[in-house]
C-alpha cells in the first residue's frame, strides 16, 4: 500500500534519482515554512511536467464564494482560505539555446536533500542537453526563520564536457492562480512593478479581503568566483520583473547565482512600508552574505532541535519520522502570532485552505505547549478568545441565544468556512475540545491567569451552547443530544455520540467549576465576566442539571458505552474481514454504505477516553479499546496516533508500533497516496504523542509530570526534550523501564520502573 | 400567509388590473401546456419589468453539469432538465415610435384570462403611451392538444384616442438562455435558419443530448378586417427571425395579427423531415383559420373535461381550485407518450428540472387512471420498466449486486439526476412507491397481463434492493433497515423508518406472490423472467424470511408506530406553539435544528396508512393522526392531500376541508410565496385525490369502486366523473349521503349511506 522512495536517514529527507512521478509528492514533503510563509518543493527553473505550484503567506487568505449543490439555511457564504501567493523563486535557464527543464533533458544523476537539522533544501542534478552538453546544478534553498520575511537561494550551474553559452533569468511572477478555487475567481490584483538595479518589488492586494504584501528579489552572479554584471532589472510579463544574464561558461567552471526574496506582509508593516521593509532585507542579506545567513538559519533551528527533538536509537525510519514531523510542524507553526494557526496541510498545499480545525486544540497544542514557551500555547488560546464574538454570532445563526457560541468547523477569522449540513451544523463536539484546550494549557503551564482574563468567557459561552444544544427527552427522563456528528465522521446525524455526550458533561461541570474557582482567585475577574455575560446561579444550576442528568449510551451485557443510540444494529463484522479490494472504504463506498456500515474512520469513544483516561480504569479502557479498534479502519490521519497511545496504555507494544510507524510515516511512505496534495501537518503532532505519551507514558497531574515508559522492540532507546514551565527537560528512556534517567530537570524523584518528576516550583 | 389576488369564478382564472409585482406570479399562473410543449404566460410584446421567460418542450432535456460543494463517491455527474426552448410567442410593437412595453407605459385597463374550460388564454389592456395616445391591445393564445406540436394567437392593436403609426414585428427567437443552469453552459446550438416568404424556421440541437428542434412561425396581418402584406421575413438578430409592417391606424380602427408558432422535434421526426412537417403544420393551420383551431381546441377540452371534471356547488373557491388542478394536469402529460413523465412544475418553471420523481407513483397515478384510458397508466409504468436496467447500473453504484434495482430519486433517461447524499442515497423509499404503482394499477383496471409482460421484472429488481438493503440486527433479532430518509425529509440518515420497513415488507411479499402467480398465469412469462433474472427459490425464501422478520418500531406505552427509532427523544412541542414568526421553519431554521425537531414536513407513518389503509383499524388510523398531525408543518405540497383524506375518512370534516383548500389553491393563493418559480403540478393530484378519495370516500378492493362520501358543510353537492375499465361513471354526491346516484355507471348497487359500484365484466 505504502510508497516510499526516501532513503533512511536519521536527520534527512533524500531522494535520489529523478521521476516525473514522484515530482508532485516531493514537491510537498520537501516543503520549506518558516511560520510565516512556506512554500511546496517546486524547482527554482521551469518545469513542464505535472507540477503544483505553491507559495504561502501565513494569515494572508481570500474569501472565496461557496459553492454547494444544494443550499440550506445557515450556510456560510465563503470559505476563506489561505492563497497561493507570487513566485519569487524562479529563475529562467536556458543553455546553449535550451530551456533546461528537468522533463525534457536527458537526467542522469539526481538528489535532493532536505536537511532538518538546519532547515535547508538541496538539490543537485546531472543532465544531458539535446546537444550533448553534460551539466551540473546545484540548487540550496531556505526560509529563514528570523527574519522570517526572507529566504535566499544559491543556484549552481557548471558545464561539464564543453563549454556552454547560459542564459540566466532570476524572476519575481505575480500573475498566479490557486489551485483549489471554487469560481476560478482572480484572488490578487497587482498594484504597482518597481525596480531598482537589481532589486524587484510587486506589491499586490487581495481581492475583497484587501491584504497588501510586497514581493521582492534581489540577485547577484559569480563565474568562477568573479562577480558579473545583471542586466538591469526587466519587466517580462505584465506581472513579472527579470535580471538577466548571458555568458560563456567554460568546462568546469560554475556559474553561481544568488537570490534574496521573499515577501514582506501588511500584517506586519503599513502599505506604504512594504517596499523600504524589503529594502532593508535585502541589505541585511547582503550584510550577512549567503553563507551567514545559512550560518544563522543553523543556529535558529539548533534552539528549536535543542527543545523538540527526540532521537531514536536502533530504528532509523522511527527517528527519521519523527524529526520530518516535528521539523513540519515547526515549519508551519513559531507561535509568536495569536492571529494564525494551524492550518491542516501548513503551507505544503492548499486543500482544506489553510484554515483552522478542531485538530490544533485537540491535537497540536500538546506538542507546541510541550515544545516551545508557553506563550505559544497561550497565542493559540487567544486565538479561540478573539473569536468568541463571532462564534456566538455563528450559534445565533442556528438558533441559539443568550451568549451561546459555537465555534466555527473550519475558520479563518472566526467565521464558519465549511458547508456540509453534517458537518457545519452537526460536528458540533468542536466546542468540547476548544474547552478542553484551556484545561490542557492549565495542566502543562501551571497558568492560571489566562482563566480569569480571557478563557473564562470563552468557557461560558461553551456551556451555554451545550446546556440550550442538549434537550430533554421524556422517554429517557434525562438530557439527551440529537443530531450530531462526532469525531468518527463515518456516522452522520446520531443522537447521543457517547463522546460528543460525555465531553458536554464535562464541559458544563468545569465550567461551573471554573466560574467558581475564578470567584474565589480572581474576583475583580469574575465580578466583570459576570457583568459582561450576564451569567446568573439560575443558570450555573441549570448547566449542573444538565451536567446531572446527560444520558450516555451504554450497553449492559457488552458493559462498553455506544458510539451512539443504536450502534448495536449494525452488522458487527470487523475490518480484518473487509476484502482488501474494499479500503479505503471512503474511495470504494458509497456514502450510504458507510454511515451504515459499523466501521469507524478515527478514534470516537476511545478519543474520549484518550482525553479522559483518568475517569476509566485500565480494564475498562481495554474493554472499549477491544470492542472499538477491530471496527475502525482509520481512515483519517488523526486516528492511529490515538490508538498507539492507547496500545501502550494497554501494553500491546507491536501493536503500538505499527500505529506509531503508520501516524510518523504517513507522508514519509504515503500511506493513503494523497502526499502530492501536501502533507498532512496536524496529525503529525499526534505522532508526538505517540511517542511522548504513547512511549513515554508520560502523563501530566496536578504539577506532576509521569512518566511509565515502555518502548517497542526495535528501538534501544529514544531520548526527548519536553519544555515544562519554562524548563528544558530530557527524558532518556532505555529499553528496561529501570535504566530511565532525568539528565536535565530541574529537580526530581525516580521510581522504579515508573518516573515522577517533581518541579521546583 | 396567502396572497389571492384572482377574481373566484368556476372555469377561469381571471386577473384584473396591472401591478408589475405579480408579473412573474402570473406567469406561472396562466401557463398553458398541451403534454408535448407548454410555456409561461409570457407577454407577447416586450416587458422590461421583471419576468422569467420559458418555454419547454416535453422529453428535450439536457444534462446539466453537476454543482456540488463536496463530492461523495456515487454522485452522479449531470443533473438531467429539461431546458427553456426557442421563443415562437414574441410580437415587436412600437406605436408612435414608442416600444409597447407595460413596465413603462400608463397602463389604465388590464384584464387577463385563463378559460380552463377551453384552453384558452386572452389578455386586454389600455394604456396611454408617452405622447398622450390611448390604446387597446387584445391577444389570445392557445396550444393546441391535437396537432400538439402548433400553438395559435391573435394580437389586435387598436388606438383609442387618435390615429396611430403601429410598427408591428412577429418574430422567432433562437437565443436563449436557461434561468437555472449550473454553471451558465450553452444549451442549445442553431444549427439553420430559413425563411419562405411569411413563414420562419430556426433549427437547433441541444447540446450533449442532440435533441433536434425546429421552432417556425407564419404570421397574416388585417387592417379593420383588410389583409395586408407583411413584409419578407429577415434576420433581426443572430438567431432571430422576424415578419414586420408599419402602418397607419384610424382611430377606432383594429390591427390584427394571426400568428401560428411552435415547435416541431425530433422525438417525433426525422431531422430533416421537422422543416417540412413544420410547413405541414402551417398549411393545416391556414386551411382551418384561427377561429377553425379555436374551435378544435374547444372540442378536445371538453372530451377532457367530459370525463375528469369535477363541479363543485355552493363553494366557487373549492370549484375553481379543483378545476385549476386537473387543467393543470392535463397541460402537462398527456400520456401519449410512455418516454414522458411529469416534473413537478410541468411546464410552468424550470425548479426541479422538468425531472420524475416519485410523485408520480405516489400521487399522479391514480388521476391519470381515473380519468384517462388505461393506456396511459400503463404508459407511466412501462417509463420506469425502460429504466430497469438503469436501475440496476444504480444499485450497483452504491454496493448492490445480482439484479437489484434502485430507481433514482430525480430522473430523466433512467440515470440518477440529484446529488444530496441524503436523498439521492437514502431517500430509498421511493423504490416501494413503483412496485405499489403496478399493484394499483391492477387494482383500478384488473389488466393483469403487464404483470408478466414487464412488471414482474421491475418488482424482481426492487425486492432484490430491499433484501439486500435491510440488514440482521443481531441486537433486535430482526432485519432492520438502516440509514435512510423517509417521506419525511425533515429527518435524514435515521434507522428503521416504519415507512420504508413497513413497504419494504410489503414489497417484498407482494413480488414473492406475483411470482407465485405469474407461474400460474402466465407460466411462459414466469419461466423467461427467471431464466433472464436467475431468480432461485432460496432468495425466495430469502426475502419471506426478511419480509417475516422485519422490525417495525412501535411504541407500546402509546400505542403508535414510531416514525424511526428514538423518536420519541425528540422534545414533543406541538406546531400549535410554535411561534408564527418561525414559520415555515424550512425558511426560518438551519437544518440540523429542523432534523432534531419533533416537525413533520408531510405525512410519513400516515403516508404508510394511507397506501396500506385496510392492514389498519380506523381507531389505529385515528391514534396515528392524532400523534403525528399535531407535529407536522406541511411544508411539502404533498402533505395536505393525504391528510384531507384521513381527516375525512375520521369523519373531521372541517379539518378535511381546511387540508382539501390548502392543497387546492397552494398555487392560486400563494400559500409558499413561490409561485413566481412555477406551479405545484405533481401536489395536484392530491387535490383531486382529497376531492374523490377524501370526501368521495372512494376506494377500489377487488373489482369494486366503495364510496361512503361526507362532504364539507360548505357545499351543496358535487359530482365528478372518473373512468373505471374503459367505463365513464359519472357520480353525484349531496350533503344528505344517501342521495347518491349514479349517473351512466355501467351497472352498480347502491347501499344507504354507502355505495358500491359493482362493473360489468
Amino acid at each position: 500500500m505504502k510508497s516510499a522512495y526516501l532513503k533512511p536517514d536519521p536527520w534527512c529527507l533524500i531522494e535520489e534519482d529523478f521521476s516525473a512521478d514522484r515530482v508532485m509528492s516531493s514537491e510537498s514533503l520537501f516543503s520549506l515554512g518558516n511560520g510565516a510563509m512556506g512554500q511546496r518543493a517546486n524547482f527554482e527553473e521551469y518545469y513542464s511536467g505535472p507540477t503544483f505550484q505553491g507559495s504561502y503567506i501565513a494569515g494572508v487568505y481570500y474569501p472565496d464564494k461557496t459553492k454547494v449543490g444544494w443550499w440550506k439555511n445557515g450556510y456560510p457564504e465563503y470559505f476563506a482560505k489561505v492563497i497561493n501567493a507570487p513566485n519569487w523563486i524562479g529563475i529562467d535557464l536556458k543553455v546553449n539555446g535550451e530551456v533546461v527543464d528537468l522533463n525534457k533533458v536527458n537526467v542522469i544523476a539526481f538528489r535532493r536533500v532536505l536537511n532538518m537539522k538546519s532547515g535547508v533544501y538541496e538539490r543537485s542534478f546531472e543532465v544531458v542537453l539535446a546537444d550533448g552538453l553534460q551539466l551540473k546544478i546545484q540548487a540550496k534553498r531556505f526560509l529563514m526563520l528570523d527574519p522570517d520575511q526572507m529566504g535566499a537561494i544559491r543556484y549552481e550551474v557548471t558545464p561539464l564536457s564543453d563549454q556552454a553559452q547560459v542564459d540566466i533569468s532570476p524572476y519575481i511572477d505575480a500573475a498566479i492562480k490557486n489551485k483549489d478555487s471554487n469560481w476560478d475567481d482572480p484572488f490578487w490584483e497587482t498594484l504597482e512593478v518597481v525596480t531598482d538595479q537589481n532589486r524587484a518589488f510587486i506589491t499586490s492586494k487581495t481581492l475583497k479581503t484587501g491584504f497588501d504584501i510586497c514581493t521582492y528579489m534581489q540577485a547577484r552572479l559569480w563565474l568562477n568566483g568573479q562577480e558579473q554584471d545583471l542586466n538591469g532589472m526587466a519587466q517580462s510579463g505584465p506581472e513579472k520583473l527579470a535580471l538577466s544574464h548571458k555568458c560563456v561558461v567554460a568546462k568546469g567552471q560554475t556559474l553561481r547565482l544568488e537570490k534574496l526574496g521573499g515577501y514582506t506582509v501588511g500584517l506586519y508593516q503599513d502599505a506604504d512600508a512594504l517596499i523600504p521593509k524589503a529594502q532593508e532585507l535585502i541589505d541585511f542579506g547582503l550584510a550577512m552574505g549567503f553563507d551567514g545567513l545559512l550560518n544563522r538559519q543553523k543556529e535558529s533551528w539548533a534552539k528549536i532541535w535543542e527543545r523538540a527533538d527526540i532521537t531514536i536509537e536502533g530504528d532509523v525510519l522511527a527517528q527519521q519520522a519523527i524529526r520530518f514531523n516535528i521539523f513540519q510542524l515547526n515549519q508551519t507553526y513559531s507561535g509568536k502570532d495569536p492571529r494564525l494557526n494551524i492550518g491542516p496541510k501548513g503551507f505544503t498545499g492548499e486543500k482544506y485552505g489553510g484554515s483552522t480545525y478542531w485538530d490544533t486544540e485537540a491535537y497540536c497544542l500538546p506538542f507546541y505547549m510541550a515544545t516551545k514557551h508557553q506563550e505559544v500555547g497561550r497565542n493559540l488560546l487567544t486565538y479561540r478568545y478573539k473569536h468568541l464574538d463571532r462564534a456566538i454570532e455563528n450559534a445565533a445563526k442556528l438558533g441559539f441565544s443568550g451568549g451561546a457560541a459555537l465555534y466555527p468547523m473550519v475558520t479563518m477569522n472566526g467565521e464558519e468556512c465549511h458547508n456540509e449540513w453534517e458537518i457545519t451544523f452537526e460536528e458540533i463536539h468542536r466546542n468540547g475540545a476548544i474547552a478542553y484546550a484551556i484545561f490542557n494549557y492549565e495542566r502543562y503551564t501551571a497558568d492560571e491567569s489566562y482563566m480569569g482574563e480571557m478563557g473564562l468567557e470563552v468557557l461560558i459561552g461553551i456551556a451555554r451552547f451545550w446546556a440550550q444544544r442538549a434537550t430533554f427527552s421524556s422517554a429517557k427522563n434525562q438530557y439527551v443530544i440529537l443530531g450530531v456528528t462526532g469525531p468518527n465522521e463515518y456516522e452522520n446525524n446520531i443522537n447521543n455520540n457517547f463522546y460528543t455526550n460525555f465531553m458536554a458533561r464535562w464541559c458544563l461541570n468545569y465550567t461551573h467549576d471554573m466560574v467558581k474557582r475564578t470567584a474565589l482567585q480572581s474576583p475583580g475577574d469574575h465580578g466583570r465576566i459576570l457583568e459582561k455575560t450576564h451569567l446568573g446561579s439560575d443558570e450555573l444550576s441549570h448547566w449542573i442539571d444538565v451536567a446531572n442528568n446527560m444520558y450516555l449510551p451504554y450497553d449492559q451485557t457488552l458493559g462498553v458505552y455506544l458510539q451512539q443510540d443504536g450502534f448495536l444494529d449494525k452488522e458487527l463484522t470487523p475490518v480484518a474481514q473487509l476484502p482488501q479490494s474494499q479500503r479505503p472504504i471512503n474511495q470504494h463506498w458509497s456514502w450510504d454504505r458507510i454511515l451504515r456500515s459499523v466501521y469507524i474512520k478515527q478514534a470516537d469513544v476511545l478519543q474520549g477516553f484518550y482525553f479522559f483516561e483518568d475517569q476509566f480504569t485500565p480494564e475498562e479502557l481495554a474493554k472499549h479499546f477491544d470492542f472499538y479498534e477491530p471496527f475502525t479502519v482509520h481512515e483519517s490521519s488523526l486516528s492511529p496516533c490515538v490508538h498507539s497511545i492507547q496500545a501502550a496504555r494497554l501494553g500491546r507494544m507491536d501493536q503500538a508500533y505499527d500505529f506509531y510507524l503508520r501516524t510518523a510515516r504517513l507522508d514519509l511512505d504515503d500511506y493513503n497516496k494523497e502526499v502530492h496534495e501536501g502533507c498532512h501537518i496536524t496529525s503529525m503532532a499526534g505522532t508526538w504523542m505517540s511517542i511522548v505519551e504513547g512511549f513515554g507514558g508520560m502523563r501530566i497531574k496536578e504539577g506532576l509530570l509521569h512518566f511509565s515508559p515502555k518502548i517497542p522492540d526495535q528501538w534501544t532507546s529514544y531520548r526527548f526534550k519536553i519544555n515544562f514551565r519554562g524548563s528544558v527537560l530530557a527524558v532518556h528512556v532505555g529499553q528496561d523501564a529501570t535504566t530511565v534517567s532525568l539528565a536535565e530537570g530541574p529537580g526530581c524523584s525516580v521510581v522504579v520502573d515508573q518516573v515522577t518528576v517533581q518541579l521546583t516550583a
